[in-house]
């Protein structure tokens, strides 16, 4: 489906950390960044959207966080791990915070949309939490 | 592996166009902004990267493009077709110019990065324009 | 205030346009990206956010396309002229349709920040209007 | 020049943080955004283009950063004090990294635009460190 791992293998440097680690972490960062531009969308849609603000906040923040990671853990070229290890820590505790919000919706609420946001966000949390660990942090 | 299809069936609206060909299209873009960074870092890392700057530059303003476009399609509450069209437009344009160049390296210089980043930019070209057709250009 | 002239001046290469047009368009693409985002934020933020779906969307679209173009106009180095055409199209179009939408906000329910994004986005449209003359559309 | 400022005075909302840091941060964000989209740009234009590697993924890295935060900082309906401060400190840090590659650059080939580059990252930088205090970090 996405071209993350071709695109590495056929890179001519060699990756600031295990393949694996990374495929995940960049595939799950840009199917958050989408998943949570979604979730605000279908925030801001539904009936009771004056209580759907943090939501919808704290999905624009993650999904903007993700999309920013996504790009700096996909590059590797001169790859600074301090530069990396920022932006993964980041995305760490935005998707942390808003996989949080997002639950809590789907539990009270019954927001479907918020459900699935809630996995999407939990999956790069978790994602971006082993590749911390595999550049060292 | 990405969650666009169960955003979109959780969604509390009606989307602006047909299912597939826009879950196709959002797909297409994500998948095409991070084919894009990735090949542009790639280029830049190749040994002969002063025979790459045309490349490089065609595939960061791809990459964000496609960003934005993927972001676009994405929102389906009170939709614009026109701001829509206008998206997809200029994705298919940014797609068709990245692929074409990334498919000259990749033939001339024999770079496979360049041939994965060409597929991926084919088809989120031709994505767009099913989505075109679909959203009524 | 903003470093955009000072950069082009020190760039390596040619412009590909005026340098007046061009750094007129950079700058307003950039501050009209960070207005819509504060604007999306504001109608959010309104007590009858239930009338501000479409102003909201619209926002976040302009803003979106606003990023892009400001950073595809801004590379000059292999500028392609038909990627920077198809941006500055999608870029006018994307604040015609926000800059009217926040307009129609501001005089009918009195919202003053959406009359602030107005003025952002009619100037950016005229900005990209004015690029896209210089550079031969 | 930017309308980041009338924003804020006309938002229906209380400011996160002291107005006056705020709209320094987000100005700075985007005016470093776009400075190192800038410099990335022309340090891929310069001859010795070899030698340029690291700081056009610096520039890359960094402009995506400061773009994101500029961003998070920006939208103040139900801010979240923890998603700000992790994006603030991410952007301290991709500043502070981006600006010493820079004024590297600057002192050692002589490069203007990573002196007015370094210039951009550093007020960044500030700016961050400043609304980091602002919000309590």
């Amino acid at each position: 489906m996405t071209h993350a791992r071709e695109m590495l293998d056929t890179h001519p440097g060699t990756a600031l950390m295990d393949a694996d680690a990374l495929i995940e972490c960049i595939e799950a960062c840009f199917d958050c960044t989408q998943t949570c531009t979604s979730c605000a969308d279908a925030c801001l849609g539904e009936g009771m959207v004056e209580h759907m603000r943090r939501c919808v906040t704290m999905c624009l923040n993650c999904s903007d966080v993700c999309a920013t990671t996504g790009r700096v853990v996909t590059r590797q070229t001169e790859s600074e791990p301090a530069m990396v290890r920022a932006a993964l820590q980041a995305c760490a505790e935005a998707c942390r915070l808003c996989g949080e919000e997002c639950e809590r919706h789907a539990t009270e609420m019954d927001m479907e949309h918020c459900r699935v946001c809630a996995e999407a966000c939990r999956r790069c949390e978790e994602a971006c939490n082993r590749a911390l660990s595999a550049v060292g942090a």
